[in-house]
């Protein structure tokens, strides 16, 4: 059943119905690419709105993998679905150290998260780094804390943690800062998102188109 | 900053904001935790509507959990975002064949997708199982055609593929079956909520209420 068509099919009808239902609405053509990729991970066309963009960040975001940055993401969750293929292929690496048992040990002997302790581990790895952050306000909060302090300069943060508490004003740092952002402004994002930004970024890296 | 708060009190007030922002709307009290993780995995209130429950679905995951059920994603990422411990914690483990060599193999060798695939592989597991998918409407329908088959008896089947084609059929196959199920009608869901709902369910089935 629905095996005659091939999954890069499905993918191609579902960015044409996208760009449908889209109508007359026009998109930032640079941006279009990662808006679009984002709706087709959600079926959710609030990101039309949502997805705030800092001059060039998209760009800037291209340009770091194509050169090999690596990816830093807050969960196992946003690891999973980055297309780590393609991220290789440039050279770059995913890493998440939310689970590593030093970060739990030291969050706990400190009395902050392991978010929080999982952000300064990227700080320490002292490469170019895209950070992609789809589930803890506190993981975007120490991250503008650690830019702040000069102790970490990502090439782009992608900002979109999901939720109800402290999630809005930790975007709302980044939308005011100088830091080359991505930012799903309000309540919504998620892992799923996180993940699409970044393969959305690394297509274009690879010369796609969709 | 925003280091005051534990992340299981952030888990907890945003409850409580999901429940003060639902107001009015009555929940089936079986079935609220399950919407409300949804909800505080995406910020979308739309799944208050689309979430659809067989006949004491909730309570049948529950129980097959309890009971030592495995549960098997269509995705990495699903299974990445749920939560093992818990699931370790009554025997059953989490299991995604879709990265499998072989499955790719043989998908590409039938002209078939790896997805669909990937659920014959869940079915000779021949173990009690709950079977979460956050993306792929092949495997549903695969699935669908092998409890049709009778090569395949899920205790519960977590149908929350996201996306543009052949999504919505593929959730109204089982909408329409007499296979226990969980089903987001229409276009959304994703990984992240299929990986919410088994958390839920896992939740639940360890006495917590949230």
């Amino acid at each position: 059943m629905f095996e005659t068509i091939l999954p890069e099919e499905i993918e191609q009808r579902s960015f044409a119905i996208i760009e449908e239902e889209l109508g007359e609405q026009v998109l930032n053509p640079v941006q279009a690419p990662v808006i679009k990729r984002v709706i087709h991970t959600t079926a959710d066309f609030d990101y039309v709105e949502n997805l705030c963009f800092s001059e060039q960040a998209v760009e800037k975001g291209v340009r770091a993998l194509k050169d090999g940055a690596c990816i830093v993401t807050d969960t196992e969750m946003a690891r999973a679905g980055i297309n780590k293929r393609a991220l290789a292929r440039f050279g770059g690496e995913a890493f998440c150290f939310i689970s590593d048992e030093e970060v739990a040990r030291e969050a706990k002997a400190r009395g902050v998260t392991r978010a929080s302790v999982s952000m300064e581990r990227a700080a320490s790895l002292h490469r170019p780094l895209v950070v992609a952050i789809g589930n803890a306000p506190t993981a975007l909060a120490r991250l503008y804390e650690l830019t702040r302090e000069g102790k970490i300069s990502p090439e782009l943060v992608i900002g979109v943690p999901v939720g109800f508490v402290h999630v809005v004003e930790a975007k709302e740092l980044f939308l005011q800062s100088e830091v080359p952002h991505i930012v799903a402004r309000g309540r919504k994002g998620g892992s799923n998102v996180a993940a699409a930004i970044c393969n959305a970024l690394l297509y274009l890296a690879g010369g796609r188109t969709l």
